[in-house]
């Protein structure tokens, strides 16, 4: 597979996300659940703390990725939800960004939103990945 | 096509997605419009009944992949935007869940989240699909 | 690759959108970052008017699809958020659907859902495209 970043700008290089990914001829595409801040049992973690959930929230995106023998580095767009999406930018998101960036990968931005609420009472932070390979 | 069902967890089983679908090389990919509870002329139904409203788009659900000539054992993830979402959980998910089950297939979750609105007044839920053959 | 459009029916031609895209084995899928009225250096412009913003932002969808290669005629589906979404559809939709039409393009319309907030205090508008060649 050949994949390639889509940047005409420069301003979001530091936000952690790219404007888009462009991927010719995956072998895999990995459709992936959106992922909270979850223990293997399903409870909530880090109740009250945007920047723990999205933490946690990544350690789960990488056990996914890893079931389907991917990494970080496989995913080409993520979206954010946020009960406090200002919050979140100022407290959470440089677990995501770190965390790509580690990776070695700027995977497309996708949608970054406020909600109302999400599935699971106390949940500030979801994501969704879509991985290809 | 070859798909395969990532499941890290157990605690999903119950809750009628799985945490990830990876798909190899489709011939085909649908990517669908949101459907609510519309009748054929766009109209809303069941206004007000979140389980009405699940159980109609499930059925317009169904007729988009058919007239792809696919069914709901090809989608490989959903996601579902609903104005008061644990409502929707207890009265409307269920309609979702027995859907694909009785289909044999369970997809991936994406996102489930609460929104102030959809599309069109009195709109209380929307599920959007993927589906790859 | 062969692109074919999903109708099984009629009420959505006048909206701008269609029930579905059926995509076969694309050479190239571009997942793109969400789309809002930014300049090129990644600041907000037409603060408090939904239809400026909305152009601007198509235009910025232009931007990252030349970028890739692509042009709005390969879009297969389009996401909308908006902070106002009946203000939106009666005011800004129009910079959407007449862009489209122009590049003789008829996308998935995937998600239109009305949002608290979205990454920039000021954004009334977003759009998430997903395009295949």
């Amino acid at each position: 597979m050949n994949q390639r970043t889509i940047n005409p700008w420069t301003w979001q290089d530091q936000l952690g996300y790219a404007q888009g990914v462009l991927v010719e001829q995956p072998q895999q595409t990995l459709y992936a659940a959106g992922q909270g801040s979850m223990d293997s049992d399903g409870n909530l973690l880090h109740d009250g703390d945007v920047a723990g959930q999205a933490a946690q929230a990544m350690d789960n995106v990488e056990t996914v990725l890893a079931e389907a023998g991917m990494t970080l580095a496989d995913v080409v767009r993520y979206d954010i939800h946020a009960t406090d999406l200002q919050h979140y930018f100022m407290n959470g998101h440089e677990q995501v960004a770190k965390r790509f960036a580690q990776a070695g990968n700027i995977p497309a931005g996708g949608i970054a939103t406020e909600v109302p609420g999400l599935a699971v009472p106390g949940m500030a932070f979801e994501i969704t990945v879509i991985a290809c390979r």
